[in-house]
């Protein structure tokens, strides 16, 4: 059977599968709109329709908004982020070069970084992506819950949020595990901020596609993976923002 | 700025973001229309605009299709499939109860499960997922490779196409390194068959979304999330497809 609309979202449909893939940028600057909660669950009831390890559904979403829990967990986040933060940021060259120059790209990068930790604890929503594993970890664990976070970014999309992935948890995996209850076999897979963005979506820029794509063997080139009209481009994030 | 479009694939962008994601099924069973190489790019960037760890985009797509290396791998491939399926059948359950009964749903995911092993070698395209690791393996990885392959997926869909992830590379994972010379130090993310489906996409069946979400505490309940009228629900595939 096809459907010709998706349950609870279809009105609101107005992006296109394609183009709102290729415009789904980052965002780390949010205004402070609540999402309300119709909202979110149609975000997450999207996440869930990804795939997942012999559809096991093995993913859980936590939700972190202004319950008790939420905000000690927010604050342990906030802290982390902060303090990540002002060490990667003068490990990577924030701090001198292209990186002090508020108006480079590099600038701009770090201005946005800073607001992003700084105002953590009044991001919209925080959802913490989890996998509960029924083996040893593996490094495919990943499968049966990183598909749904992408879902999770588009959905936010189609419906005007925006989001970014972080595994900058991993800083405080050990309080935020006790903060929340959350049992050693569950994987943290991700934290993720949601909100109306500052800022716009549109294109974002990649590598050249036959940088990305082999056929036949490795490294082998694959002459018909060209970029569409219009493709903007960069270089690997960090090696480029350095120069 | 905010595109309008989509570069590449804006004039067949006919499915809306939400309803891909809420009609994308897996997809085992294709016809053998080869997947036109524009088509093939098309999917592979728009697989290539998902987020990756510091936008490093560590993922690689390797493409075997009628390549020398790509039939050697291919072979390879369908050979670990087939003894896996028939490995599972039997300790899943396949040939006993519902299982045997090839009208019962678990009866047709019997036959699209061997149709899907025994084509192997014919389906129009296979797309070894792989990321490129800068650290020692960490069961976060997947970040940087996971979401691109269900944008793959997606795209697909978008065109008209179907796939589907599977993990049993992973029992040829050295000879299939051997064969097509790809380095340790790459994770082999994900095997993607491709093709034109036998059969239709349509709404996708998962748990009830309130299993599946959680607010401001782990297994503490988030009454907000409802599923949409017209959600079709499943039990965990094992269990349910054990009844």
């Amino acid at each position: 059977m096809v459907s010709d609309e998706s349950p609870g979202g279809a009105d609101r449909d107005q992006v296109g599968l394609l183009e709102g893939m290729a415009t789904t940028r980052a965002i780390r600057r949010f205004r402070p709109d609540p999402i309300p909660d119709a909202d979110l669950a149609t975000i997450l009831w999207h996440a869930s329709r990804a795939p997942s390890g012999s559809n096991r559904q093995s993913f859980r979403f936590l939700v972190l908004r202004d319950g008790e829990r939420a905000g000690q967990a927010r604050s342990l986040l906030g802290e982390a982020f902060r303090a990540e933060w002002a060490r990667k940021q003068g490990e990577d060259g924030y701090l001198t070069g292209s990186g002090a120059d508020p108006g480079s790209r590099k600038g701009r990068m770090a201005a946005t970084m800073q607001q992003f930790v700084d105002g953590f604890e009044d991001i919209p929503v925080v959802v913490l992506a989890t996998n509960v594993r029924e083996r040893a970890p593996h490094v495919t664990d990943g499968a049966s819950v990183y598909p749904a976070c992408q879902n999770l970014l588009l959905a936010a999309r189609a419906l005007g949020y925006g989001g970014v992935i972080t595994m900058w948890h991993e800083l405080v995996a050990a309080p935020l595990r006790a903060c929340l209850g959350i049992p050693d076999e569950v994987m943290l897979a991700a934290t993720i901020a949601l909100g109306r963005p500052q800022g716009h979506h549109g294109p974002v820029r990649r590598r050249p596609l036959a940088e990305l794509v082999y056929e036949d063997a490795w490294e082998q080139p694959a002459p018909w993976a060209v970029d569409p009209d219009g493709t903007r481009f960069t270089g690997a994030a960090p090696d480029r923002l350095r120069r």
